[in-house]
């Protein structure tokens, strides 16, 4: 029987948890091959290497078993996907994982989510394509109670296949006492926003500085949302899409006084 | 008459001629307002600052009036946006302007582009939000050609608002001989991907390093796409949204054996 071939990346870089759990997982479902960042790379949003080199590195991973390939590099997600993609893999991978990441990537935070960006690029080449997160930033974060879960979807996207250029945001919910979660609701991405503060500071020569902070948001009160899934400890899982035209503006855009010009 | 309060931004860097060339066409229209990146973020996708600190710097433009505030700040277009909001402006701006980028953020592009990740931040903020683009890489790239079509759409989008949630990627085709462009499109994104090619070389040391260089491979032959107008010489205008979810896909995921999990 065809073992299924599963790139397996992040942003939370090669030596995070989320990673190695997320590695153990996969290797119970199909062969992997990991390529992920040698530092954390949180907030990179879709960002890749233009102007510098990247350097690519063969490494063993404290504590597995090591049957794989694994690599750190010393680009962003986006590029660690495109370097497995076009260079390092042996073949076109059957499926990309990207995570887990430690921390919510769920709502409006999906546009600077270093692990959906490398999700989206396997999923701009075609390829089935998840991103796990899960939503607690505590240190011991209980990243086994996504094992299910994980499992579950990556079965059924290999079993079914992804919907045409669509990839899979998944958020699981911090887990409570011996339940981790109630199941999966399928949802549309919460409206919402950051209210930024920057902290400001004087650096010992007396330049000002600034750290960047803030608050989430939550501007819907949708049942159908991922914010409101997680509330209700569900699963969410976001379709995503990377055609970003907002097709519903189109006719009202031509309206403008813009076509005699 | 109260005269707009535009702020203005790029991905290129403070000192980018595309930078001027927007400031002095806006400066016809309104007050202008200027916090760019320190030097060039080509490449940031929507990346923010998290873990490092950002410095902030009032400056003055050699060569431009500077009868307005400008500050060059450490962290990416996304940061730039972000600390002009909450902590620089004395106001909310009526618009904000990013660009004029040197090189085209036309189809897949915007998914990388740091103008447009720029833009977007300032559209969740609820902040009408317009990134412009030259589709021309030369060095002597010919931004005074954009003139009328930046002014057109800025005063356009001053006039009508914008529609919601929906922030414009606006790109200008290369200008050849006496007329820059033929007209404006609204228009969709067209579908298509780059092919990447890793130029793989050694250092002195002997380690492995990588350039990342591609083609971009368009998928798409529709007539209402940005890179057919591009191809007509017409301005493209690709109304984008922050909201990802592939709301399509929304049912055919709810058929997957998910939901007795």
């Amino acid at each position: 029987m065809h073992k299924p071939l599963i790139l397996i990346t992040n942003d939370d870089g090669i030596n995070s948890r989320g990673l190695r759990r997320l590695i153990e997982f996969m290797q119970e479902i199909g062969n992997v091959f990991v390529v992920a960042p040698d530092s954390p790379q949180s907030g990179m949003g879709h960002a890749i290497t233009l102007d510098s080199t990247l350097s690519v590195q063969k490494v063993s991973l404290h504590g597995l078993d090591n049957k794989f390939e694994a690599y750190s590099c010393s680009g962003t997600p986006a590029d660690c996907v495109k370097l497995a993609l076009q260079e390092l893999l042996p073949e076109k991978p059957d499926i990309c994982v990207s995570g887990i990441n430690h921390g919510s990537n769920a709502s409006i935070n999906v546009v600077y989510s270093g692990t959906m960006s490398a999700a989206m690029e396997a999923g701009i080449e075609g390829i089935p394509s998840i991103g796990f997160s899960l939503c607690d930033f505590a240190y011991d974060a209980d990243f086994e109670s996504c094992k299910h879960g994980v499992q579950l979807l990556v079965n059924e996207a290999l079993q079914h296949g992804m919907p045409k250029d669509t990839v899979l945001n998944v958020n699981f919910p911090k887990t409570r006492g011996e339940e981790p979660y109630k199941g999966i609701r399928i949802c549309r991405q919460a409206k919402a926003n950051w209210k930024e503060r920057f902290d400001k500071r004087q650096s010992p020569s007396g330049k000002d500085y600034y750290w960047l902070t803030g608050d989430f948001r939550l501007l819907d009160q949708g049942e159908d949302t991922d914010i409101n899934a997680l509330e209700d400890y569900f699963i969410s899982v976001v379709p995503c899409q990377f055609d970003l035209t907002a097709h519903h503006s189109i006719a009202t855009l031509n309206s403008w006084n813009i076509h005699d010009s």
